[in-house]
């Protein structure tokens, strides 16, 4: 794709959704996402690469373990190396050498978790840098203004992540600044045409507010909708409950993306309500942790706690039928318990190579049952494990 | 091979080494040291994989970058996991899944640096292990048979490392010690017919004991001989004076390796004297502090610096003939800065994948000049930037 996509025969920019298939019995959906750097198939786990590198690996190694898109930061790119510099080197798919998808985040989120640090207007937010101290500045205009500098193939427009617990006054000013802001951000991507765009839907853990701004955000001229502003503490089902009412009020047309998910059981939940994309940093954070992510069969959890003593002479790979690169040539669990014992970066190699590639198979193992129909089918058998 | 090697028509053993040829205008020469994991071309430089794992990269980016023998640690394999678990799990090679070759030291250098933690005997090394204080026993019989368990396919003889300074009478017991000790390990090594063994010579900084000591192991049936306690800080000229009188007197039909040296001028000058092999953390070790092995035409002193600023916006790779991984696909010199100002781990691996490809590099052009009697020449082209 060089930029222009056709969804229905209408022109609707660099980045559009086309549905393929809706499971008969759920609301879960398989699709493609058309970018400027490829076809992607939905349901779609993004890796993510804060510092303009998934922690650990090479971008072979991503294309090999079936990575698609990538999620970037561009706070941290913002701080470091800036992004003049990024546009510079031609992009940030150059500067990484990764020729596949890449979203960027707005930075909102991050800003906000500065906390003390920062300071919101209704023109943009005020915020010393966490590295140095230095005073900086981002609003729906930088913010897509640094995200085209990066190159990005989907640009997330800027917005403000509501703190939980949130009062329902300020949770709703916070909403309808965030309109104000997509409609900012749209109004400052809109001149490209290499470059797609998504709002984020906020509304705190308010049912009106969710409803009231799916509905917003849904209507405006995005290429695809996030949902904002959950997973931020709240207990699981309030989580799922306030996605639901989400994506009930996005429109069909457009992907879905939760943003900063990541368990194998949270993508299942929401890919049965009907969201298509994901991010988060659990699969490589934890493999840094030495923590290798299994099917529930294997392991009753979901994850092997590598150091673990019964993995001393256990000579078997991380988990039997698993195609990645550390299951398929051999390493066993007792070299990478060895290897995460005595700290090695080559065992968090292993266990990032294995984490992603469990989740890459999970996610085109959850495609295929929607295909087929037997998306219950498969989440009944996945959380067959009563420990789980 | 198959642990059955011949030399001149004599069975000698699982390692040889072969005589390929001698640079008419200089002490350096060119060799084949067959081992029962192939056949590798001297002068050699051995990657350290301390923990049966080079620090950062997988055995097919070691192999890719051309190396053929690793070193790996017996004091800390020996520690963790320990070496009859390596034996349960097949032996080193299989354990870290590499099929080339594989020296093991013999731990006494790192016995002999504990300093307080460890007491000398005729018998061996009693010591505390620097993890857990356990109390441990290294002897020539317990080092063997740890390497013996490790499967490596040369081990090294027990000696003791002489600190420097020493006085003469310390050098002179310590080394007709590590003689007895070489015998004991000899004895110990005798039954493999699929592992080599190479007795290391000492003597301290004496003209007269290095040259006994270089007779002695010379005479003795090892498969090769180590020049062992030189670059324990000792000025540079005293150990390329020492290193001297030891390959005067170590016979030419076995290989000649002078442990734990490291930089493109000091394997030179060893090479000219007549050195086949080496091994050194530097390469690897510098990488993971951000610094890059180049020719002294690309940088006077050898190296880059690569947090510097002066590469903010430099866009060329770290040297432009360069086949390494990072070079070939032009990850540039800013993205390199940038990664390892923000601590990312793919920087390392790029560095050091770029440092061991340049040393291996650098070792072939040795090779090929030896080949073709111009040793003398390329050793002042290397060494023409008075500046180095």
């Amino acid at each position: 794709m060089t930029g222009k996509n056709f969804f229905g025969g209408i022109f609707t920019g660099a980045v559009t959704y086309e549905l393929i298939h809706k499971d008969k019995f759920s609301q879960a959906r398989a699709g493609i996402l058309h970018t400027p750097h490829g076809d992607f198939l939905t349901p779609i786990f993004m890796p993510v690469g804060t510092q303009a590198t998934v922690k650990t690996l090479s971008p072979e190694e991503l294309e090999q373990l079936g990575a698609g898109i990538i999620l970037s930061n561009t706070y941290h790119l913002f701080l470091r190396p800036g992004a003049e510099l990024i546009k510079k080197a031609g992009g940030l798919h150059k500067f990484m050498n990764w020729s596949k998808g890449i979203l960027t985040d707005s930075g909102g989120f991050q800003v906000f978790s500065l906390g003390e640090l920062r300071k919101i207007s209704e023109d943009g937010v005020t915020f010393r840098s966490h590295i140095d101290g230095a005073k900086k500045f981002l609003s729906p205009e930088v913010s897509v203004e640094v995200q085209k500098n990066l190159g990005s193939d989907i640009m997330m427009a800027f917005d403000e992540c509501i703190p939980y617990p949130a009062d329902y006054d300020y949770a709703k000013k916070s909403t309808e600044r965030t309109h104000r802001w997509a409609e900012r951000s749209l109004a400052a991507a809109k001149s490209s045409l290499t470059q797609g765009i998504f709002g984020i839907c906020q509304g705190g853990m308010y049912e009106d507010l969710r409803m009231e701004s799916a509905k917003v955000i849904g209507t405006m001229d995005f290429d695809g909708c996030a949902i904002g502003g959950l997973s931020v503490g709240e207990p699981k089902d309030l989580m799922y409950k306030m996605m639901e009412i989400s994506v009930q009020y996005l429109p069909e047309n457009k992907a879905r993306y939760f943003m900063g998910l990541g368990t194998p059981q949270d993508l299942m939940e929401c890919v049965g309500r009907g969201v298509d994309m994901f991010d988060c940093v659990f699969p490589t954070r934890v493999a840094r942790n030495g923590m290798a992510m299994v099917s529930p069969k294997t392991s009753p959890r979901g994850r092997l706690v590598m150091k673990n003593s019964e993995f001393t002479e256990d000579f078997s790979p991380i988990e039997n039928n698993c195609d990645c690169y550390a299951c398929k040539n051999n390493f066993t669990r007792a070299y990478i318990r060895h290897l995460v014992r005595t700290d090695e970066i080559f065992g968090l190699r292993l266990l990032t190579l294995h984490n992603l590639r469990y989740l890459q198979k999970f996610m085109s193992d959850m495609r295929n049952a929607i295909l087929e129909d037997r998306f219950k089918d498969f989440r009944a058998d996945f959380f067959s494990d009563e420990n789980l």
